[in-house]
């Protein structure tokens, strides 16, 4: 099967928004052994979208769009496919009656409802309504002629969730049995270049399975991709290899595919029955908002302190305010006193505490920006890391956050 | 001047890369005032390259080639330019000299350089050959019947350092005095479709400025885009229309261009000397986050509790268990103790609490996933607002987080 993305916005030829949805869609037909010979970038406009989709049409098996589904004279996209694939425009009841139950849930009346808002409901004929669980624009797969045109609505989220729910088990059924399967392991506390060097001959020799290292925000990517005619051959082949990468970088080793670090934190804690309290200076609130981004964290997180004064750190965390006098915030000794106080405090198993310069400000001869100290509580037992990285305010904020929970997700399986 | 882009690389629609060359490229000819009316990404494939080149030959003035110039033979793009254009490739005697030199310089001899290389001295005939101050691959500028051909490699150093350097200054020479203005207005606790009602007429006869509406993560950002010979003769036209835009909606209105909502809240508090507390639940360290982002934000923001339990709303705001236990967490009344509570521990101006469900479990039969109160207090005054949205667990910490800043920053300019 061929296919081809058609991404549609005039902002994306502004240059004021990169592309995520093509390479997230691409990334999926890939996976499904689909191969994606164009992606084509067009405005909202109505001349050009429609010869961009005809050429597509012709030459193409599905025609993936992104964009053009909002309620503005803006959004084009059904009109343009209704053109290009010569099936009118016709109103679904049912689409209708679901954009507005979603108007009176959320406004209580139909009032706040623009008669654009019933566009929405417009599709070309033939084509079955996409449902959109987490927006007001529904998408469409229209199947015409041995062609398929899906389209999803350009705001990432909403185009995931629609992906992922309803066009990729579609497709799954449509694509034949030789995949690529693809695993990914994700490291944290190595840094990508030390990783390709444990992993160098692996990396030297790959074929299928191929070997990739990604790096991105303070965490690493391996992926490993074979293809195969069943996603059991390709685990299959897999195995082996992965295997061998853990007993080389196993210490570093956290999770696989979308497994992100606070989800394996969150399952570890909630596995073994424990709970948790984090303690922030530098990092801002930005460890809790990841911790709490897991349904069911309520379950093991039980507070946060974000302690941006020494008042705070003292009053809220019993700090001891000759320990701030004499080693400064910035400083493994406070790190300490932050851990074992936020732990004492909240009453949990577990007390992580940051504390250090996110920059640009605040910085003293013996204390850069970039320097920190993650501290973790449990039981008497308290730890103290010291890391010092360079970067920009978020990224140091980024970097402290994965480091904190690299610790907690090693310290949980290993002991403190 | 009509403007086409071409990306070239199989990598692209594998989804593995996202493109930052376009978007880098299109927002300097938007700023030159040239169109761009397509953006076409292309495999290492010579047909189809070929094909896609000659239809942007046949519909645009100008055709800017991203990728295809490296050493190997998956590097297509200057036979592709050939065959479309009608150039024979012909070595430059120059340029292989500085590929030679380059070998030279960094192995001191030029058994590194494979015949491969030499390959990155052909260019299609008539080309002038634009240099690669960061890199070994030239890229040329190639005018032919009218029409002009820019090739760049893909390296985003190495294009960006070329495009600055030669193409921009030509392009410049080009382009007449005409540019596009950008001014954007952002907008918050409105939605895309309320908003766009509000401006309809304005949208219906916009041209120029012209006026568009694009929505995310709970903000909306109204864009006004100007042809003019300067700066200031573009803001000059922009100035009526935005003046009418903040008549009609400026109760939402917050900031312009890149100003984000945490960081006109951070201004405001900053510049009036005032100080803040912070309480979540449902937003689980969010706001703290954003707030914390912000460069010297500890000149106001004091500290934030993430009161996960009701013991940690008690022990650490003062909400008072009778509230807890006659109206749960999720109630107007403990969103107010929470902002009261939080002010007067932490000794602040201010007091902002919020408390939810955020999903997708907790919910009761008269507490539905999404529903939301937040709390402000200032002095002896507290206010609370109801909010409800559907959508996953970060969304509606999202639009949570967005709608608690725009509370404060409305409140802080306007009263309590």
């Amino acid at each position: 099967m061929r296919a081809e993305l058609v991404i549609v916005g005039t902002e994306l030829l502004l240059g004021e928004i990169v592309d995520t949805n093509g390479p997230f869609i691409a990334g999926h037909l890939a996976d499904l052994g689909i191969d994606v010979y164009y992606k084509s970038t067009v405005g909202d406009n109505l001349t050009r979208l429609q010869e961009v989709l005809s050429r597509a049409l012709g030459r193409s098996d599905l025609v993936l769009i992104s964009g053009g589904l909002g309620p503005t004279e803006d959004d084009l996209t059904r009109e343009a496919v209704s053109l290009a694939a010569g099936c009118p425009l016709e109103e679904d009841a049912q689409a209708l009656r679901w954009i507005e139950n979603r108007f009176l849930e959320r406004y209580g009346s139909l009032s706040a409802m623009s008669p654009l808002n019933r566009k929405q409901a417009l599709f070309p004929q033939g084509s079955e309504v996409i449902p959109n669980p987490v927006g007001t624009a529904p998408g469409f797969w229209l199947e015409k002629q041995g062609r398929i045109v899906v389209a999803l609505p350009g705001v990432a989220q909403e185009l995931r969730a629609m992906f992922s729910e309803t066009v990729l088990p579609k497709l799954r059924k449509l694509s034949g049995p030789e995949a690529l399967i693809i695993r990914n392991l994700h490291f944290s506390g190595i840094g990508e270049s030390s990783l390709a060097q444990l992993l160098a001959d692996l990396i030297a020799e790959q074929t299928n399975p191929t070997l990739a290292l990604y790096a991105s925000g303070g965490t690493v990517r391996v992926r490993l991709a074979v293809k195969a005619a069943s996603r059991e051959q390709g685990l299959a082949l897999i195995a082996p290899l992965e295997e061998e990468i853990k007993r080389r970088a196993g210490d570093y080793f956290y999770g696989v595919d979308k497994e992100s670090l606070e989800e394996v934190v969150a399952k570890a804690f909630l596995e073994r029955g424990l709970t948790l309290a984090v303690a922030e200076s530098c990092t801002g609130g930005l460890i809790a908002h990841r911790l709490t981004n897991i349904p069911g964290s309520s379950g093991f997180f039980q507070r946060g302190y974000v302690v941006y004064t020494n008042q705070a750190k003292i009053e809220d965390l019993g700090v001891q305010p000759a320990t701030l006098a004499a080693f400064t915030a910035y400083s493994p000794e406070v790190a300490r006193e932050m851990a074992a106080g936020v732990r004492s405090r909240a009453g949990t198993d577990y007390g992580l505490a940051v504390t250090g310069i996110a920059g640009p400000g605040g910085a003293a001869p013996d204390k850069p920006v970039g320097l920190a100290y993650i501290g973790l509580a449990c039981g008497d037992n308290t730890i103290v890391q010291r890391h010092f990285w360079k970067g920009t305010r978020e990224q140091i904020k980024e970097r402290l956050a994965c480091a904190a929970l690299q610790l907690l997700w090693k310290t949980i399986n290993t002991g403190i």
